[in-house]
């Protein structure tokens, strides 16, 4: 054996395992699920270690996104109202005139609110030195607070998502002289989509084990230079597809999952994404061809979305 | 039939069809128009599905974004005033002494507006609770929103924009001891181009058929590190290719559409940015070649970009 | 020898030395640290050549960012205090009531610190020229600085980091047939890593010489579409590898170290991040395979960080 | 010939042009300055599409910048300052006591500057009408030219410069059995430079022509995985390169050029960043080698810049 086979023999996979990691299960179950997360916890790591406030911030919706600047914004000019009681409400001016406990800790909070957005009115102003202080750092600590939370705000508005609609359904359809499987995708927004590339893995169980093999599918064509339309993806089950002589029967038996996932650049927002999906044995219908969905108007090519799961029989190839 | 070539038969493709998702067209269209823009329209897609509002505002012209910050800084004021103004006016210090009731409007609408945006004068300053409650969550909501709009009017500026120009007409020209389908594209801006990338797909209309194949053009060269000056894309005629013995009769015909995607880095926006164009058979001009626009100064190469398209006589080859 | 083989001979190199530039070594050094710094130090370079601003802010700790802003804030105001008790505090309207310098100091203090913040109460206000000019500069200085200061808070905040925890050991144990040289790595956070590339490289003494040889090893794979799990890392020790036939005290004699470099991108940053890490002799066990770390919830595949160093004795393939 | 030879023949290229668009010159030139920028004009095409304002003002240097800020700041409040004085001073409140044209227009201009940066003191007030219309109207572009002003500065602040330093000379020293073209780059600041790869292109003018040719040479390495240290980047002259059986006279008489670029990334700064130089004739030592730079401290390796261009004598091979 030649020394560069003796390492092809270690390296050259057919099974590959997508960073999974997982090889072994009882029963069927989702890897991954529609929306494109993964059935996965980390348990016995740390809060600390586990947590990142960015991520959190920006994949959290958006009322609780927004509730909690707004939380945070109550809950810090209560702090400081306290603060200012605390040193004396003498030591604002324009404040003397008005009456009892709570009508002052309102007015500090109004404060508050005033000097840390820096809106600074001046009807209510600090005099003394603890005051100063305390709106001073206040007033800074604003500036740097509102730019986090404001950073984020845009952060969040201006992070792309990827905007592919996946059919509901996959098909396994009949395809030049065989047949293959297919699932359509199709970008609903307006930004467009460039060099889309899609890879589709099957993970089987094995006959009789707990142990899983995973195969990459290969595609008819796999990446695309711009997505304005609609893209049927096709894996052909020739004679060395995993699929190749597998009936719906065998499929839910090794409880298969197709794995797709999608990366394409976003011209708007001038960076790349991704998208992930699965197909489960329930989700796919046999002897069934997506609908032509694309219609000619005046001067445009119009594409409906509404079609985009219809199918129709289609005798499969033997 | 080795289960290698099995697979092969499928999957390696001569037609590509870009991902347009169009192969069937009755009379002449353009997919791509020349600005880039693709001559798709997706229908039954629901507004909330369909509208993102980054993109929306990052791709509208600049007197319409800037109108729309102007507008709603306007209505947001007018509705600002209108809650201080049912608050009653008295709430507001330093107003009491203005008459008529658009007089008081009007003071409070520019009170809203010193709060907005966090001026703060203080000559009108919010007094008691509501009052108070109104001015503090205007000034939140003020530096949210400016952070938005600031956020998109800088982002709507640091985008890159691929500044290519191409030439208005392709040629087919002898090219060595053959013909080429060639234009030129030039960086009109200051700002450099890196790793520059360049596909052409034709698309044609099978004869008697409303069926459309795509080719995927081969280019004497795809990629240039810079792209300083300017750069004669050719496409070879050989043997192999789809536009072999094609007369310009044939491409008017077949409603040939020649499709031109460049990728390139952008040394200025640190970033990748694409470019779009197309040539029609109307677009082409047969037996012209493109003029030398090179020019020597005394220390610098001049590149004069009124003579992008400009062409001479050259005899084809046969 | 043919044309093209008379290149390869120079250009095809077993030897990458990964840009580390170190190839002679006098006793038992580490070139890379555990967490991902070198070993390498810069000399007779100016500081203004090799200091770079944001990177120094952007990589600073949390504390002594914070601390540099909040003393650059007072020091700030110190500066422009000094300069308004230096035209005359008469030029403070609302100041004058007060008595001795240490007072009048602060109070310049005070209305420095709302100024700089654009928060203007306006109960202190500069009157005539001098005053009026320094506290226009103050403000727009302000502005500018504050976008410096917040800007970059942001931008660490928004940083990328590799978030990839790697097992403290490696091992040496059975792989097939044959025994391999494997590690683990996990992430240990929310975020999705995707596209996640790893590649391990060798350093070596040679015997009885101060040179060093680098070996780039070939994995069992080296790619993976996504990282949700924990990922066994694998060097496959076959007839080709620089650690065939090789023993613990062989590595500890050629004073090896094992350079582990990853690449991926971070869904929730939408960046690309990298991971670096090394393995010396000492953080190696032999005959030891990882213990299986994955469990089955109800729904949820969970995986135990904790165990993630777990090893059992395995005995290696001769 | 086979198709797909016949397509070779015209798209495998010997000759690269880089993108230069520059084939034919007349005397001794230089396409690439020292510094990365090309000596390459555009002329006819017209201010609006050559400039870039955000290339503009990301690529001044700093103090034009700094300055073009302070100037903006100076002239719109002298515009704004002038408009409240076509209004009418006594629209301002607090302005009144003040005698003379000269300070009346002081007066509103620092208004003027206490309103476009939300200081908003308040001693002095818009009052009326068209005096809060064009305040809240100021108050309002302020956010918005302050928001481009400093997201231009701080984007100047973050954006990566690939900080390479090139040895001021290239040699031809040795190597191995033959000899090669050496150049040396060291990464003289803190940050890490990852995936580094160098490209090397070697412009000859044809003897007793104008005519340009452009070769891309091949490297003994043209890729690291990081940079912590100096690389010196080696083509071996071998029997295929264009260099081969080249002397000094011949280089000058064909007036060469190496054309370098650098890609890596910036770990600082998450981002793609490129460099470029180029070597004449003059600047390239026959029969030097590069000394060695690192030595060994403590537990640091050191490496010298200073010694970066420090050559020793070196027989080259015949």
């Amino acid at each position: 054996m030649s020394p560069k086979k003796a390492t092809e023999k270690y390296t050259e996979k057919k099974y590959n395992d997508l960073g999974l990691g997982v090889k072994e299960t009882s029963g069927v179950y989702r890897t991954l699920n529609k929306d494109g997360t993964f059935n996965v916890r980390k348990i016995n790591v740390s809060f600390l270690e586990r947590v990142n406030f960015f991520h959190t911030l920006v994949s959290m919706p958006w009322p609780r996104f927004l509730g909690g600047i707004l939380l945070g914004y109550f809950a810090v000019n209560i702090v400081f109202a306290s603060i200012y009681m605390l040193i004396g409400v003498e030591n604002l001016t324009g404040m003397k005139q008005i009456g009892g406990t709570f009508e002052q800790f309102m007015e500090a909070f109004f404060f508050s609110a005033q000097t840390i957005t820096t809106l600074g009115y001046g009807r209510v102003a600090p005099l003394g030195l603890m005051a100063n202080i305390v709106a001073a750092t206040e007033s800074m600590l604003g500036l740097l607070s509102f730019a986090l939370a404001t950073g984020m705000l845009y952060g969040r508005f201006s992070k792309p998502k990827a905007t592919v609609k996946y059919s509901a359904h996959a098909v396994i359809a009949p395809y030049q002289d065989i047949n293959g499987f297919m699932f359509r995708v199709v970008n609903v927004q307006e930004n467009q989509l460039l060099e889309v590339e899609v890879t589709v893995s099957l993970s089987l169980r094995r006959e009789q084990s707990e142990l899983r093999d995973f195969f990459s599918l290969e595609l008819e064509r796999s990446k695309v230079v711009f997505l304005p339309s609609v893209w049927t993806v096709v894996h052909p089950i020739s004679d060395t597809s995993p699929l190749h002589a597998c009936t719906a029967e065998d499929l839910e038996e090794k409880d298969a999952e197709f794995i797709v996932t999608i990366k394409a650049f976003d011209e708007s927002f001038s960076q790349t994404v991704y998208s992930r999906s699965s197909y489960k044995p329930a989700e796919i219908k046999w002897g069934q061809k997506f609908a032509y969905l694309v219609t000619y108007e005046k001067d445009k090519i119009a594409i409906d979305i509404e079609r985009l799961d219809e199918t129709y029989d289609a005798p499969l190839n033997s």
